[in-house]
C-alpha cells in the first residue's frame, strides 16, 4: 500500500513558513494575471519568461540581452520603453514565439521567490488547469497550491483556482488541508459562473477600475492551453 | 449620508501585519476551545478570565495570587496541580461565579496579544453570535474579525464563526474584503450542520483523539449566552 500524497494550500506567501516545501512540488497561483499571462505565453512558443519584481530589473536584463522583450505595466499602462504590458493578450505566438520574456510582477514573483526551496516549481491558471492536474496525478510528490494572494493577502481568485486544483486531485487520494477543504468549497460555488462569482470581490472591482475587464475575462477560460511552464535557475520554461 | 463602516477578516494572526488595528474593535475567535471557554465563564459570573500562553506564568499568577482558579491542559489532561483543563465544562456556574480564571491557551492569547492596537477587543464564539453582532452593530468602529487559527495557520472553525458574524452584518451596509465574503459564503454551506461541517477537517480529528467530543459539540451551540467578554488591561471582563 502506498502512502497518501498531501495536498495543502498557502492561502497567501505569508503564511509560507508554516509550510515545508523541501520534496515537494509548488504550484504558483497568481491569476489576476501574471501566472495567467505565463502559461499563455509558455503555450504560444515564448522560449522562456523571467518573472522579476521591479521594472529596474526589467531595464537590467534588456542592457545585457538586448534581444529580450520587456513586459512592464504600472496603473493599468506600459511603462515608457517597454514592450508591452502585463495583459495576457500581449502573450500571443506571433509577439513571443521563439522569445525571452522579462516580466514584472509584484505578487506573482514575491510567491516564486518564497517558494524557491521546492523541489519543483510550476505554474498554474485555469488556462492549463486540467492539464496541469493530470500532471501532478502522475507525480510521486506531495502538491503545496500557493496562492499569491495580494500583498501578501488573502485574495478570492487564486483560492477559487486552487479549489478548481483540489477539485481534480481530491478524488485521487490526497490527504488535503483545511485550507484545500474551504478552497474546494469556495470553487463549488462559484464554478458554474467564475466571472460572476468573482464579481463580488474587492480586486474584481480595481482591476476594472483599470480598464482591463476583458484580461479578466481572459484569465476566467479554462483549459485553453495545455503547456506547464516550470522554472529552471531563473527562467520558466516548457515542462510539457 | 454616514461612511460605511468595514468588516474585515484576518485568517490566521500571521496576517495581522497587513492590517490596520488603530481605531479598530477587534474580535478574538478560538472556537475549539479558548473563546468559547472565555464566553462561558463569564456569562457564568467569573469576575475576570486571563488568557496567558504558558503553563509557568499559570504558576506564576498563582503565586502571587493563591485565590485564583488556574486551569492548563497539556495533552488533553489537566496539569497536575491545577484546578482544570480547557474544556468549557470547566467554567460552569458553580466553578467560576465570582472567581478569577488564569486560562493557558496558545493560539487565542496569541491573536490576542497581536491585536493589542485595537481600540477595543471583545471576545467571540457561537455561544454568543447575536449578542456579539448585535453589540457590534451599535458601535461607530470598523470591525476587524480576529481567526486564532492552529500555530498560525488557517483553520476551518474559527473561519465558519467569522462567516457567521459576516451575515449577521452583512446586511446593515459594512464593507467586507475577501476573506469575509469567502467566510460567509463558507458559512452558508456548513450552517444547517456545523458539526458535520466540521467532521472533515484535521482539526477536528485531531480533537477527537483527545477524547473532547462532548467540548466540540458544546463550543457549536448557538446563542446559548449574551455576555460580551472585553479585554481590560491585561484581564477579560464583562462588557455586558
Amino acid at each position: 500500500m502506498t502512502e497518501k500524497k498531501r495536498l495543502e494550500v498557502c492561502l497567501t506567501p505569508a503564511l509560507l513558513p508554516l509550510f515545508t516545501l523541501d520534496g515537494k512540488i509548488a504550484v504558483i497561483i497568481d491569476i489576476f494575471r501574471a501566472t495567467t499571462s505565463i502559461c499563455y505565453g509558455i503555450e504560444n512558443g515564448a522560449e522562456a519568461i523571467i518573472p522579476v519584481a521591479e521594472v529596474a530589473e526589467c531595464i537590467a536584463y534588456r542592457g545585457q540581452h538586448p534581444e529580450y522583450l520587456v513586459a512592464a505595466e504600472r496603473n493599468g499602462e506600459v511603462v515608457a520603453g517597454f514592450d508591452f504590458g502585463n495583459s495576457p493578450f500581449s502573450y500571443s505566438h506571433e509577439k513571443v514565439n521563439g522569445k525571452t520574456i522579462v516580466l514584472t510582477t509584484t505578487n506573482g514573483t514575491h510567491a516564486l521567490h518564497q517558494s524557491i526551496k521546492a523541489k519543483r516549481i510550476v505554474i498554474g491558471s485555469f488556462l492549463n488547469l486540467t492539464a496541469l492536474c493530470t500532471w501532478l496525478n502522475t507525480q510521486p510528490e506531495d502538491v503545496l497550491l500557493v496562492c499569491a494572494g495580494w500583498k501578501n493577502n488573502f485574495n478570492l481568485e487564486d483560492t477559487l483556482f486552487a479549489g478548481a486544483v483540489t477539485d481534480q486531485l481530491i478524488h485521487h487520494g490526497y490527504v488535503t488541508d483545511d485550507a484545500a477543504i474551504a478552497a474546494f468549497d469556495l470553487y463549488q460555488l462559484a464554478k458554474g459562473d467564475l466571472d460572476g462569482y468573482l464579481k463580488k470581490t474587492s480586486h474584481s472591482e480595481r482591476l476594472k477600475q483599470l480598464g482591463i475587464e476583458a484580461d479578466i475575462a481572459f484569465c476566467l477560460n479554462v483549459d485553453t492551453t495545455t503547456a506547464i511552464p516550470v522554472l529552471d535557475g531563473e527562467r520558466l520554461v516548457r515542462l510539457i
